[in-house]
């Protein structure tokens, strides 16, 4: 497999995939990281077109881990290279990488996925093989993807130990905007309140640190999630401002924040005893089959060991 | 000692002051809280007048552990038997705190204090000896407050492991406000409205866990200190909704959260980077001394050792 863009996360697909006793060879655009994940006893190049090249002479699956910008330029050279590979990504929206990919006329071959692990650092470095343990993994369940690419991708979130969660695009991203591009800018928000307030951070303790850990996310990659989900993201920043502003309305007029309080505890203690039962029964590829998984995920469902697909010795 | 109140907190200062070598007893009015710090092998009672009783007779530093809304019992308790004992509280809102003690003309013999310590949990099983082990422990240097008793109140957060902030009540609260109140409202909002997403819990990892942790405290202690601290806690709430709001707007007309993720980023970064030094040249009674110590807390001073007190031979 050929994993394009060596940061967090496609850095920890090749060590995890590589733990697993993958063949496994990257592509990044920096000879710096190159070398680095060389230097850690890694197969990685700097020419994408020779990566690509590769790829396509043992059809290998391309992963593609670049940030978002940088997609339309990997799929450029994807389409005149390795178009007939399967080919996911892990990138942290999947409706624009979807359109993306439509446009480059590479979605035959394309099952997005996503991982829903990362810390606040990022880079080769930065990387570990154990990343992924027990992380869900969104490998998308889209009308047009195919059984066998569909497992395949599937087949690498288990060898990197994730738990697969089978969901659509479109509500992937309504799901992360909620769980990660609105907490990246609450967190934003409460670093920059307390950095204009004296003795804030001289006391600042637990509940801060929780609540800005995010904040220390290089802008760039916060920017590059949330603006590429847009879509997603502004209703969901509309609802935050309209329960933050009726709380403080409450509080203003009555001295009370008891509703937002109390529901949003109500919902933290549903997220504790939220359970995950394991989707066993589903033949990939059979009649409707995206659509069973897709309703499974929804319902808190993962796939923890693969799944038999139809026509499949495996 | 006297602690009133063996909840977290309470809990918590009874465990580390005996551990200190300090003579401890502590007042609730639960009989199984009572039971459980005997079980425990704490000197505990559920008879308020006979644990002031006490701390009257041996001119005991009482500690006012109690939720806010029990404060005004405490203190009229505290006014007919025990006027004359140094007093302070570990109550997370000083302003409120202080206007209260000031009601029951007990101003003279407080000192109010707040470590800045906690987790979700709550009650005497969830505290621990080792809660406040190099934490920020606020004690009070408003205009009115004793050289001694400030001494004495100064000498149990250091005996507790803490390091100790000087600062105005008013300051602490404005501070409180943005680096625990707003993040909990934050932290309700956020599970509010993933509550609402399928597939969100499903999806949820670090940032979310992280960001919605402090929902999982219970809605009275949440409501308690947010509702008591509400003059600093709606203009703080005012500039939050305000950034989102603009981040919203520049999102939806510009694609861009550049502005809200740089600054976050940058004041994030200041925070991690935030030093603190020792503060050791004050003499505690001499002229100016508390305008003199809230100065060096706001600069993020901190004192780790007990300061010399004007008249003192310690």
């Amino acid at each position: 497999m050929c994993v394009l863009g060596l940061g967090l996360i496609g850095g920890s697909v090749v060590r995890a995939a590589a733990a697993a006793g993958r063949e496994v060879f990257g592509y990044n655009r920096s000879v710096e990281a190159v070398a680095a994940a060389k230097f850690d006893g890694f197969d990685a190049t700097a020419n994408l077109d020779e990566a690509l090249q590769r790829a396509a002479d043992s059809n290998a699956l391309i992963v593609l881990a670049v940030p978002m910008p940088a997609l339309p330029i990997m799929l450029e050279h994807v389409r005149g290279i390795a178009a007939e590979c399967p080919l996911t990504d892990v990138i942290s929206v999947k409706g624009a990488v979807l359109q993306e990919v439509q446009k480059f006329g590479l979605l035959d071959n394309f099952v997005g996925s996503h991982p829903m692990a990362g810390t606040a650092h990022s880079g080769w470095a930065a990387g570990n093989a154990g990343l992924f343990i027990g992380a869900p993994w969104v490998v998308s369940v889209d009308d047009h993807v195919d059984a066998h690419v569909w497992a395949e991708v599937t087949r690498l979130a288990l060898d990197c130990r994730a738990v697969v969660v089978p969901a659509r695009s479109d509500e992937h991203d309504a799901a992360a905007a909620a769980i990660s591009h609105l907490p990246h800018l609450f967190a934003e928000t409460l670093a920059v309140i307390a950095g204009e307030v004296p003795l804030a951070f001289a006391l600042a303790a637990g509940s801060f640190r929780d609540g800005t850990r995010v904040a220390a996310t290089a802008p760039d990659l916060v920017r590059a999630m949330c603006e590429a989900n847009s879509a997603q993201l502004l209703p969901a920043l509309d609802h935050g401002i309209d329960l933050l502003t009726r709380a403080r309305d409450t509080l203003r007029a009555s001295g009370s924040v008891a509703e937002l309080v109390e529901t949003g505890h109500a919902a933290r203690m549903r997220y504790d005893s939220f359970s995950r039962p394991e989707i066993i029964t589903t033949v990939v590829g059979t009649d409707n089959w995206r659509a069973e998984l897709a309703a499974a995920g929804r319902a808190g469902g993962v796939i923890r060991s693969a799944l038999p697909v139809l026509g499949s010795r495996e």
